[in-house]
């Protein structure tokens, strides 16, 4: 078992950077004495009665004045670790920081490990595995939707959820049990139904929430949109034109665009990581082969595909082109625009209709099609709205749990597996004892998500905080 | 006259970047009524009795919550502004920073300019101006000895100095109002003696002052070190040994080094900037001259010149490069270390005493002359301690005032212009009244230091605060 270390521990809690301030954490039975050690207050020293309260003092070096700093005191239980907690409030100076930081572990501190202040506040229960994963989560948000979603998270909201399902697998095993207790008689428990409609709804119920994890991790990561289509269609343009600056090469020469390039844009409060890719067309150029090869790949990997079309070539190429594209997505998993670009180019507006129509009869399917020029910025706000329409994120406005975490999805993966053994089990007249072992095994599933119950906490907790930042 | 604004000001007091913890600051009269606004606190809203006490919140917008937030009240006068203020301690997002800072202005604040919460701080008289400008020096300090000169100047030990000259000149208006007094009655006062020793002192003291500034300026910026020497001598070797790192591309060829490469390196707590100059020699490679010309320039500014010399060459040779570097530095205001560089080659040390005692009859003054090897690492601790003794830092553990910024040296220099002209009306028996208007015009100079007395305000203020970073 991950022990809770009794020693006390310190680090900057702010960037390092050009600021007005610098915040140092310290947590541990030892932060007040070491404190009292290197402050010098105006009045005596600081101890538990003025917890939740903040100090002027003047921390010294022996006889060195460093600064002059302000003193957060937070005490066991009410801090953010659950320990007794100073923070430092010095000037943002990188020498000044190293030197507190120095004196502090000269008086016995250590350096923290990262993520060790948020492990310390799991350990003293003051927030359960999801919540402290949340806490990375909040930090790295960029947008509305993955901030929603990791202050939901760290609120406690995604944990309740799980009490619940917890509760249900414990109504299960419940009554396994019973039937347990009464197998000695030889009598088939009469709940068997029960029990299968109970495994039947759960399993429903994970299949759900693992599905919801390919919207959660494009929310926390941004929604990937591959920009796709033969050369010189103007995909560069189209990118340069949602960022509103010049970002890809752009040249009339065919190819020019050889790397995929990613950009991460903010459309009404939704990431979206936006690849640009080679253009898709037959070449002898082995460096052009491979970013086609590459730009394949992403397409293949995306959340949402661009098929940009030159408007103003005949529609036996575009035709050929659509084809090719929609040889190399799934249209089952991922979603599809069409864009029929450089409606510029005079004379368009006559046939637009007409390509339109045929390039539907293309697609086989409800897909939408929209005319722009990325040229003249036309067409631009309807793609944007179009983007937020495919990316289906109304799924949040509901109340259905959403996951976003690699850990949990995984976890999820196990326990619904783990739930199909029992059903199988159950269809096989399987003794009730072997269910009742992997009914356990669905239970330690779920229990890892907030923590509760831990198969190899070391290890799971290992991994968890090391992503974290020092001074978290 | 500046006038103190009371409106409520917010910036972002940390720096952006990756770290557990955001700090926002608020200054101003409404703080506390935005804050009840906008936080959600456990029991009821903050006030001024709740000032120096830390109170746990949800900062909410409309309903949708932005973070868990900590609130740190301080209530006018005992905050850093003087003002009624709050210190906000958020997840350190940059979305979530941005969101919270958005709220607060739809709330009725706006957002700070560069320096606002020390200007106000000043304006509230929390500190005097060269308290205000140490601030942004304590943040800037690199070293131990930028670092304990700011900090001295922010604890307002610099200001009390000059208290203690304005006493004295406020003395010297005194004898010279009181000899006015007596005017009419045509009767010279017998104190014009005692005037005349007053002036000469206070004009010694402007004097050595303004003299400081040379180190204090230097140990402010590090002190600037260029290692000059001819073509080949292993300067950029000797740079690259100072930072055991390879910076200077390093190779055999002749004039390697075309650009001067600037390195701060920090030794026993005194910043040094290295200059690594193109090698002297005649050339007709124009870059290489322009590289050339930049070398003398560079060795013409240094506080120090490190003189570079292949040890294995010829002493008529070295005769000569020696007194190239000779001819461009000034033994009176700058300070030159010899190095006798590449000791390892064989044979060396049978004839360093004597090709040391001849280079001493060339310097013709004691200058220190030291055998090192850049590339075996030999003798770079002799030179590292020689550089610091050269830097003459032992000022500092004087008592002696030293002056580091360039605005307090400008008015130093002008008090002292015009303390000379009192001495010379005083010499040449100029009516007493003009006397008294140029002493007006010294105490005005040194009032400008610390803020007392201004002569334009806006201007002084503006330049002064506009250089700080947004949220100090």
């Amino acid at each position: 078992m991950f022990a809770l270390e009794n020693d006390t521990i310190v680090a900057p809690a702010t960037a390092v950077g050009s600021g007005a301030i610098a915040i140092i954490r310290l947590s541990g039975k030892n932060s007040f004495d070491i404190i009292n050690k290197i402050v010098e207050f105006k009045k005596g020293k600081i101890d538990k009665n003025q917890a939740n309260t903040i100090k002027y003092g003047i921390i010294k070096d022996n006889q060195e004045v460093l600064d002059d700093v302000l003193v957060s005191i937070f005490a066991n239980p009410k801090s953010y670790t659950g320990e007794d907690s100073i923070e430092i409030s010095c000037h943002s100076s990188k020498y000044i920081v190293d030197r507190i930081l120095q004196l502090i572990i000269k008086n016995g501190a250590r350096i923290a490990n990262a993520g060790e202040f948020t492990q310390r506040a799991f350990l003293n229960g003051k927030l359960d595995l999801a919540q402290a994963e949340a806490v990375a989560d909040v930090i790295a948000s960029q947008n509305k939707l993955s901030h929603s979603l990791a202050i939901k998270q760290l609120r406690g909201g995604f944990s309740s959820e799980f009490e619940r399902i917890r509760e249900q697998l414990l109504e299960l095993c419940s009554l396994v049990e019973l039937e347990l207790d009464f197998s000695e008689e030889d009598v088939e428990f009469a709940n068997r139904e029960k029990l299968k409609e109970l495994i039947s709804h759960l399993s429903q119920r994970f299949s759900n929430l693992c599905h919801s994890f390919k919207i959660g991790n494009a929310i926390k990561e941004g929604i990937s949109v591959a920009i796709v289509g033969s050369t010189n269609s103007g995909k560069s343009t189209l990118l340069n034109c949602l960022l509103q600056e010049d970002r890809a090469i752009v040249s009339d020469i065919e190819g020019t665009t050889r790397d995929s390039i990613e950009e991460y844009i903010t459309i009404d409060g939704v990431g979206f990581r936006f690849i640009d890719t080679a253009g898709l067309r037959q070449t002898n150029d082995s460096i052009e082969k491979i970013g086609i090869a590459k730009s394949y790949e992403k397409l293949n990997k995306s959340f949402i595909a661009l098929a940009v079309l030159d408007g103003n070539k005949d529609f036996s190429i575009l035709e050929k082109e659509l084809k090719l594209i929609l040889d190399s997505i799934n249209l089952e998993e991922q979603k599809l625009i069409v864009l029929v670009n450089k409606i510029d180019i005079q004379g368009f507006k006559e046939k637009e209709e007409g390509l339109k129509s045929k390039l539907k009869e293309v697609l086989n399917k409800d897909i939408k099609i929209i005319s722009i020029s990325s040229k003249n910025n036309f067409g631009i706000d309807m793609l944007k709205s179009s983007l937020i329409e495919e990316a289906n994120i109304d799924l949040l406005s509901s109340e259905e749990l959403i996951i976003t975490n690699a850990r949990h999805y995984q976890a999820l993966e196990q326990a619904k597996n783990n739930l199909d053994k029992v059903k199988e089990a159950l269809d096989n007249q399987v003794p009730t004892e072997f269910l009742a072992e992997d009914l356990r095994l669905v239970l330690s599933d779920i229990g890892s998500i907030t923590g509760q119950e831990l198969i190899s906490p070391d290890e799971i907790l290992g991994s968890i905080f090391s992503s974290f930042c020092i001074g978290k």
